[in-house]
């Protein structure tokens, strides 16, 4: 039971190299491997399965919030591209050139997009009449592709994941304020799903979305003390509309522009939660988005009665939370060290004298804390520990934030 | 109350031009919008939530199958997609291939994925070692693309949305197994919550998959009496395995080459939705897979308590199934024809006269049969209606197969 150590030889320390320890528990973790496509990752099933929750959970908020789901396509004509002249310019070097088709060229080169503006604005000027259609308030979940230089998993690469909300209104102060609203479910979602406190802001005019008014956006200090970008929403004024023709007939019958945003988030949080939480020993996830909640390790299999108690145990947990059994030949060992690995917030260890003693041992992943609980209360025991680790993960995070803000008077420190 | 013509008008009847009223409907009922990228749609919120709940359901199948999601990228270097000879000659003619990044010309080019075997063969020859790798049973939600000359809303379109299960096995039993099992997932899947009968059979070797030792199929009779491939299910033997040396080492410490299978469906099923069950007056939808399953119409808004009443009834309604309230300006006239064009279900109309009377009237869209019901029960019926129209609508297609199969012992009929 203390053979702890065995993958955490194999793991850099965060505090040798930050960037080492990064990309180890990536792979470790299973969450990537990397493919033979330049800059583009393979998403395996238990980091697909963290993106999974994170789907879930923002979709419900986004639908909460009247907003509708679409497909846009994938490829974007460059005459379609070049509509917005500082949304051109501001992709247009970093995008993926579709050039033929079969064996024959095409008439028109189209990029996959890297992001769906246009689109939706040739879409909303085809849909939008009166002011009876507004606002439009869709969504995408997709991916995207941008020609990115240097590349690290999640963060940066080729390829990924996202959604991205495109909406229309009919005045300036809706458009705005849909902006705001978006970038308040960003950051409800990070501080209460993620246990990732942000900071919420405007970004210089140099650092705007391409074609944007204003960019909002959610930062967050990770474990090293730098800024992370979680998520951004973005005003467009009328800017696109113009370019794009988008006109409503007003109640008053005259022709208006309509007002834009688009907001988005990307596979780059499931970065930002290793990141934040991570330590030597790898992930931690917080549970309100962990895949497996709890694991479930049966020691000293062997003896009678071990493996069946154990399997009774995970059955009735199922009914409240995400669990998985372990009773492969490996060590208990191994096993610890595995789920420590892979973040899963609470282990339960049960043994013959457990058994024996009505009770069962629960660790915590981000503390290691050890509590012994009675099998009577197990599941309400279970769902106070696991609730109190998403708290305290927030807390934890926050004062991390905290001790390592300044008031900056001057360039020294 | 009578104006239900109003629609009914503006599509081509199914008996004049059978593909004509096809794409009347998916415009009409505001499934799909054009858009400028040549062979690719828009799917509009209506069409995509169907998806969703298609997605949601076979999702869930998989999973208790044991199969997992993961993602790969999109892009297939061209040295990748020549590795297993068969395939490459069945999709080389019909991809779309980047050529730049950016403004550089890329060293080799990449396809857009018209299908994924390639890089899951390459990642499983890096992730499989032993026997106690497998089986490896994993999937994908995505889109792909494939260069059609000729498009078709849902049916044919250069880029589509699809699921991409692969699955590889220690022996070729196995293999085949897994084959014939996804089959029956999808088979069951159209059956039960599609309502569209389907035949399971073998392709030919000339419409087998690119690179398959056999194609199973699924297969529909459409109303205009033509067959329409559902799904597929491809058991591949070992020949992708010897063309990217996916090796383990069995229990006797032998190299063995694993045994594959890919199975998928696509967005084409709400296509197969469409020309199973629609009519003259639009889409008709089976419960188990309609966005909306129950529209409320208040008749005679203008009365006293007729909306609250309505607003009451849809909020209790909306514990056990999918409502929507259409309160707005409009006729119900011109409601009853919208709902019926989008294949709503079940129609709940609610006027002064049926309140003084504690009822309402339920209409069933399949066979427009009218039922007054009491509001004490009023969710139990519901529930019952729906269930029926659920298995009413498998019964009629199962029907319009056997009236239009004979035994063909000549090439006359």
């Amino acid at each position: 039971m203390e053979k702890q150590t065995k993958f955490v030889e194999e793991i850099t320390s965060m505090d040798v190299d930050f960037a080492k320890w990064y990309t180890d528990i990536v792979k470790k973790a299973d969450l990537i491997e990397y493919s033979s496509v330049r800059g583009c990752m393979i998403i395996r099933p238990y980091g697909y399965a963290i993106w999974e929750n994170i789907q879930k959970n923002l979709d419900k908020r986004f639908k909460d919030t009247g907003h509708e789901n679409v497909y846009m396509p994938m490829f974007i004509p460059e005459s379609l591209l070049q509509k917005e002249k500082d949304h051109v310019e501001g992709f247009a070097p970093e995008v993926a050139w579709v050039t033929h088709g079969g064996s024959e060229p095409l008439a028109e080169r189209m990029c996959v997009r890297p992001t769906s503006e246009t689109l939706f604005c040739e879409h909303y000027s085809n849909i939008i009449h009166s002011y009876r259609d507004l606002p439009k308030l869709y969504n995408q979940w997709c991916s995207v592709v941008r020609w990115e230089k240097t590349t690290r998993p999640f963060l940066r690469s080729v390829e990924f994941l996202w959604q991205e909300g495109h909406t229309a209104h009919a005045t300036k102060q809706d458009a705005i304020d849909e902006t705001i609203k978006m970038l308040d479910v960003y950051a409800d979602f990070c501080e209460q799903e993620l246990a990732i406190p942000v900071l919420k802001g405007k970004k210089t005019d140099k650092e705007k979305f391409a074609g944007a008014v204003e960019t909002y956006t959610i930062e967050s200090m990770m474990h090293d003390g730098k800024a992370l970008q979680a998520g951004t929403s973005h005003y467009f004024g009328d800017g696109f509309a113009k370019a794009f023709d988008i006109q409503y007939t007003d109640k008053n019958n005259q022709l208006q522009y309509v007002h834009q945003t688009s907001w988005g988030v990307s596979t780059r949080l499931i970065g930002a939660i290793i990141m934040m939480h991570g330590d030597d020993n790898g992930l931690v996830l917080p549970p309100n988005i962990a895949p497996i909640q709890l694991v479930v390790i049966p020691v000293a299999m062997n003896k009678p009665g071990v493996v069946e108690k154990a399997t009774e145990i995970s059955e009735k947990l199922k009914s409240v939370v995400s669990v998985k059994m372990d009773d492969s030949d490996k060590s208990p060992g191994w096993k610890f060290s595995e789920y420590e690995m892979k973040g899963v917030p609470l282990r339960l260890e049960i043994g013959p004298r457990d058994i024996e003693n009505n009770q069962a041992v629960l660790v915590r992943r981000d503390t290691r804390e050890k509590t012994i609980v009675s099998l009577d209360d197990l599941n309400e025991q279970v769902l106070n520990i696991l609730s109190e680790i998403q708290s305290d993960m927030l807390s934890r995070a926050a004062k991390l934030r905290e001790n390592n803000t300044y008031n900056a008077r001057s360039f020294e420190r």
